[in-house]
């Protein structure tokens, strides 16, 4: 993979062009053949590039990002792009003439936008293989899926067309694309990057976020877009000495893969090797929370599609109208409800962990299916994909998955840290300090 | 009705003891006819008097509430009693053994909790006809409602028993009861008071709110309230030179009683000759506004009910019952739309208005109905008590209403001053120049 490292102070010092490396990006997606690239916007992106090239030959650096390819989940607007969502519902959809606050900054700060990748259709989905643009295809393994929604954003990454892409996070759709395809996702606290021009899946969950190549490039992305003011702040580094570490030991938390549980177990080792204290976290009420989950999700995304499914119900892939129909007649009793079970067991939890800095669990319960596939060993894939990080959308709690070690050949497994005490910058650091070199 | 002004100073000066005082509301209370009194405090509030008076005697002065008597809507937690909401569902509530920061925040500031007023079942009415303690009476008309859901706390200030109560205001419950009876209602902006300890409505609307004898004990009352640590503010003139003032044009906002027309106009022109600039305001969105209220309170209050009506139909009203029951089905999208249609509209009217300070119509389209009736020269009674009102809880505005001028012997109208631009204590202020003296 890329790492921004490298690809940052090459362009800063000239040994490459932002041109070079923007044309080289878009030949990469052009020629990609896991189904992560939606439309390329070829023709601006190289004219951006010239102009931060330019920038770069008059002695004016815009930061870690200034000349930097980054791709976006087809659900942000972007101008002179159709945003699709990964639905045929909106192949017809007209080019994008604006686009939210998260895009403006990374231009801002540089970076080039390159183009749309995919999405699971309309974000519903942990899998990624449900969309009008095909099954994406995991890098890692193309008969398995890249799980989702974010499913171009993490593929792209993986494959090493670019160091970052912008994703989206309801559920698992950061976190558990980066697990399944062994890149670093981060979902920031709810609310902390706006959601303005991006399609919705659920509003009171929906969270902008980072798939990146590691650690170090996660970093660099949330500084640029976590400080509008552009006053930056440096990469502090990794150190965990007498940081809590909750380990989530009930049986919900566990991963049902054998290679996945022994990697979580790993990385916990790894935490207190660099001097964490490690305690058991015991959440008696996940059960409960986590159901929450769907009733939120189900009632927010039905209200937006409903329209949409009574006149151009063809054009959705089955499975999604499947599961929204599947929720059509929730009553409005049982979603309020779920908001408040949503409120009190997020107090409950907090109270419960308040000690912590952060959690730590694997990020799914299995790694990357087959393509398709919605049962393997006998457990259900969506649920393995979307449990253990979904609880986090509900408490809006900062949340990162970074490639846990596994052995040579396996396929990536995620190790989900998410912050209690700490903030992004925080969680962050811990998930380095997992990090192989 | 009593004056705060007056009040604060005797109690300051030493001429009216709060002993005195506290005692002679307390038998104001238990002899009250208008069904507003829930249960008394005596034994406490005395004890309480006694220590203000001490401090008073050491030249300890907590402020314009010290030794003052205050009544609280029987929603509010209050330690030592139980919380009933009106309900014979509650009849076996026991004692409350917290209160909220609301309370604990008058009691700081040396006000004398004296007991419990009455409500509309649950809060969920404007008529405040409907309760398990009976059918609270208008002061100013025995046979005629209070409106609601504060029924009590307007009638019990109303009728002189004392200048001050607290009030809840989900889509009228404080404005609506102050216009039938002829007192000062202020709804402050959702959120800014907390409604920890309070039985809830409807939580995405609630607010809590108070009802004075005059603009000067509300204004007095939001000072403390809202300044939690105790630095005052004093009291700003009445001055409206220059202010935008917004009139509600559309059929929507217009009163049904012709009084009430009249008295709004009137209330126009004080404005004007105090140097407002007045401006006609369209509001084309209204309707679809307006719906949205139904829908999120129905909701929200059912999720609350549902077990109690599972269990205990027989304790509730049969209006509250089939009230509730009417919207048990209501689908989870419909409210999640009405919830977009909200925030969508809220900002559509913003923009709307957004060169206003204030915005004026009448409180509500009728003045107080007789007792128990539903529909009064051929117009609905709960629409009428609530149309008008409850666009402020949705846009979530702050919003006071204040005695009109009317006739002698006329029944009271209420005009309702929102505010835009201004919040609270700008909005008290333009009440303010309406008062008589």
């Amino acid at each position: 993979m890329t790492s921004l490292r490298d690809l940052s102070l090459a362009l800063r010092s000239g040994e490459l062009s932002p041109v070079e490396h923007v044309r080289d990006v878009l030949d990469r997606l052009a020629a990609d053949d896991h189904a992560a690239v939606v439309t390329l916007d070829a023709e601006r992106a190289l004219a951006t590039a010239e102009e931060r090239a330019a920038e770069l030959a008059g002695h004016e650096w815009r930061g870690p990002l200034h000349g930097v390819a980054v791709g976006v989940k087809d659900l942000f607007d972007v101008v002179g792009l159709p945003t699709r969502a990964g639905s045929a519902v909106l192949a017809d959809a007209p080019a994008a003439t604006t686009e939210g606050p998260v895009v403006a900054r990374l231009r801002e700060a540089g970076a080039v936008i390159v183009g749309k990748l995919a999405t699971h259709e309309f974000a519903y989905g942990p899998t990624g293989d449900v969309s009008a643009t095909g099954s994406a295809r995991n890098p890692r393994d193309p008969t398995r899926i890249t799980g989702g929604s974010s499913s171009g954003s993490a593929a792209a990454v993986a494959a090493g067309h670019l160091p970052l892409a912008l994703g989206t996070d309801t559920g698992a759709s950061v976190r558990t694309p980066a697990a399944l395809c062994g890149v670093v996702g981060l979902k920031p606290e709810y609310g902390t990057l706006s959601a303005d021009g991006v399609f919705p899946l659920a509003e009171t969950l929906d969270t902008v976020g980072i798939l990146a190549a590691d650690v170090h490039s996660a970093s660099v992305a949330w500084d640029v877009l976590s400080r509008p003011d552009g006053t930056g702040g440096g990469i502090q580094p990794p150190g965990i000495r007498g940081a809590h570490v909750g380990v989530l030991v009930d049986d919900y938390w566990q991963a049902a893969d054998p290679v996945l549980a022994e990697a979580v177990r790993e990385s916990v080792r790894l935490l207190e090797k660099a001097g964490a204290e490690v305690f058991e976290i015991r959440t008696p009420f996940i059960g409960e929370l986590a159901a929450a989950y769907a009733e939120i999700v189900g009632a927010e995304a039905y209200a937006t599609h409903r329209d949409w499914l009574a006149t151009r119900r063809a054009d959705y892939q089955p499975e999604t109208v499947e599961r929204l129909e599947m929720v059509a007649d929730r009553p409005a009793h049982a979603y309020v409800a779920a908001q408040r079970t949503r409120k009190r067991l997020t107090a409950e939890f907090r109270a419960a962990v308040s000690d912590m800095d952060v959690l730590v669990s694997a990020t799914t319960r299995l790694r990357a299916t087959p393509i398709g596939e919605r049962k393997v060993d006998g457990v259900p894939v969506r649920s393995a994909l979307l449990a253990l990080t979904s609880p986090f959308n509900l408490t809006r709690w900062p949340s990162v998955s970074v490639p846990a070690p596994v052995a040579a050949g396996e396929l990536p497994a995620g190790v989900q840290i998410t912050g209690v005490r700490l903030e992004e910058r925080g969680i962050l650091r811990v998930a380095g300090a997992l990090e192989r070199d």
